[in-house]
């Protein structure tokens, strides 16, 4: 048998993942599963992004330019002058298959193999594999559930830099945390990219979901980065059209665009139809985007609560994004999610929630954590807990804990 | 200013997006320009699948399943079962995005830096892309005009396998030369690679566009290359719908399989509105397919005739796909090119062809050559030779050739 590379050999496989024909046996077994563990939103696209799809008058579904048709760059320019960054033009866009893509891009831009990017943890499982597949090594920075995942001082950032650092890659508002950086964070990486010339990779597509009416600030927020800011954006999550694959790759930086945009143009095109939706979205988007967010603060506030009533499981409350982490009292939460699934129901129901060791570069750091995604309505939330609660003390009793 | 990566500066520069601007420039002044450069039919998507889009009757836009959702995955399967590979299960697919990321998934599954792929040249351009940016080599056997691009000796490829060596790749039908592999040559290649535990990864994205009453003989009619194959397939060329990105990688080996699908499940997801295109075009598609061959037929027989007929121009014809190669009778075609779409119009249009420079390891051994799509239909075909024709003639005054 022909030999499989080490790259492919050292892909992290995800915790969830592992998780998945055990999901599919409950189901056979005619149980519910109540999905917590992915970002998928039950919330539905809008009406007016389905309906672009429904009304195109084309007889060719043509490649679009590699770097995205100028209809959509148009709408994202749009949008991100309305954010204030009134400096953009149509020019400072790539247009990529989901926020992955662009994520896959900025690191094939600027890292080489043994190349270095600082990542604050627990960050975005998939953060491992795209790195991993380019051989980019990521040094984490650690932030703790005991301090609601605040970051550790920025300084601590300067001290990891190495003549191997490429860049400083956060989320923000985080996933899985939740995190929202504030306005003096952000300045102070940004003072320390300028000072070691790294860049920083902002991967911001949650922004519009911040709640208790703060505001994200962008890193685009800081004009002095212009050679050295990457944004990663997505329409995935912002319009509940994670399918379309329409993600973008923005940069003030010239040198960094044209050097990405050789990696688009050697995968020809992004998607033609998504690109459709997403431009029908951004014309008509506010009132929808206003209800989300009350619809996810509510959810949010509900889990939250419902899951620190829990009698030893702690769960900070998230600033943004849609999901929290909770510590349960149990030992390994890879084990416990599996027996969730494979010998856990309650009137024919249970749950599914993504265990936390994916999520940092040392896995033990995630042992007792889950992430829940608050995708689901209130009603499923409520009865999501009910299970969790329930299947905890029937999972104290069995093992005696 | 930050670096740049290697892997970014080394990537090759389509000598096609060279003349980008230049073509603008020419619509800036008011010039049109016949794109016979680019593999963009002008051939209708089947109406199947466009109205498969239209009355999609969805809320959300989700995540497919990271291998492809079941729906589509199927209608591949009995697509394939229909050419004769009946033991293919859904399981052996992973649904990607175009043929590009097919490509991608399976060299990042089988090299790590510094192995080799062998490819017969001239080849599909971005196949430089794809191996630059995982830092695997190239190892190039030549074919050339004079013997219509025919394949040298099998055993050529055999002296070229190091213990590097970790695939052959090869496109059947093939962009750019339209050659068709025979029977004989395929039986030799698997057997090579048999002996040497090495993969054949076969494109054979242009499966169905083989002509003059042939047929293209896969590499999966090999079964005892069972660990040993990858096919990547696509969508875009077949049911001309480039920009729905609908792509597949499809091998017998679970080792291989499984492997490729870490790489599948750290992006997350392909297409969902492509798949549901796709799905519907597999469903009725047998008189597409012969009407679109007959058309191809046609103009592949028009074309090459009346590029022949222009004195000093060689011009083979190709057996499959919709490209030919011709030798001109200019010292470089990237100069003549752009001179094209920067000097040259007649009665206000001028065309645009592909220099082969991009299309081999050596650009020198493709530096009288162009690419021609014949991918638009009869009338513009006719214009855009006579264009050529006429344009080749004042070219030679020009510069006293």
């Amino acid at each position: 048998m022909p030999k499989i590379s080490h790259r492919a050999e050292n892909m992290p496989a995800s915790p969830v993942r592992k998780l998945v024909p055990y999901a599919l046996q409950a189901k056979q077994k005619g149980i519910k599963v109540y999905h917590l563990n992915i970002g998928q939103p039950d919330i539905e696209t809008p009406q007016t992004a389905l309906d672009a799809v429904k009304n195109i008058d084309l007889k060719v579904l043509e490649y679009a330019l590699s770097e995205g048709n100028l209809d959509y760059r148009t709408a994202l320019k749009d949008y991100y002058h309305s954010l204030g960054f009134t400096d953009l033009t149509t020019d400072n866009f790539i247009v990529t298959n989901g926020g992955s893509e662009a994520l896959n891009f900025a690191i094939s831009t600027l890292c080489d193999d043994g190349d270095e990017v600082i990542i604050p943890e627990p960050y975005y499982a998939n953060y491992n594999g795209f790195t991993n597949a380019i051989n980019v090594k990521v040094v984490a920075i650690p932030s703790t559930i005991d301090t609601g995942f605040a970051l550790p001082p920025i300084e601590e950032f300067e001290k990891k830099i190495t003549d191997k650092t490429r860049a400083i890659l956060i989320c923000n508002p985080g996933n899985p945390s939740g995190y929202l950086y504030t306005r003096e964070e952000l300045q102070k990486l940004a003072e320390i990219a300028l000072k070691h010339d790294i860049v920083v990779i902002s991967d911001e597509v949650y922004r519009e979901y911040v709640y208790d009416g703060k505001h994200q600030v962008s890193m685009f927020d800081f004009p002095e980065l212009a050679e050295n800011c990457i944004i990663v954006d997505s329409e995935s999550k912002r319009y509940s059209m994670c399918g379309a694959r329409i993600g973008s790759m923005i940069t003030r930086s010239k040198k960094i665009h044209d050097a990405a945009m050789l990696f688009a143009q050697a995968r020809l095109s992004p998607v033609l139809l998504g690109q459709i939706a997403a431009a029908a979205a951004h014309h008509d988007d506010e009132a929808y985007i206003r209800e989300v967010r009350e619809e996810y603060t509510h959810r949010r506030n509900l889990l939250v609560d419902l899951l620190n009533g829990i009698p030893g499981v702690i769960c900070p409350k998230p600033k943004g994004a849609f999901y929290c982490v909770a510590e349960l009292p149990v030992e390994d939460t890879d084990v416990f999610a599996q027996w969730l699934l494979e010998h856990y129901s309650h009137n024919g129901e249970t749950v599914m929630v993504a265990p936390m060791s994916g999520f940092y570069s040392n896995p033990e750091l995630g042992k007792k954590q889950v992430r829940i995604a608050y995708v689901l309505k209130e009603e499923d939330l409520r009865r999501s807990v009910e299970l969790l609660n329930d299947a905890l003390q029937k999972y104290k009793i069995e093992f005696n804990l």
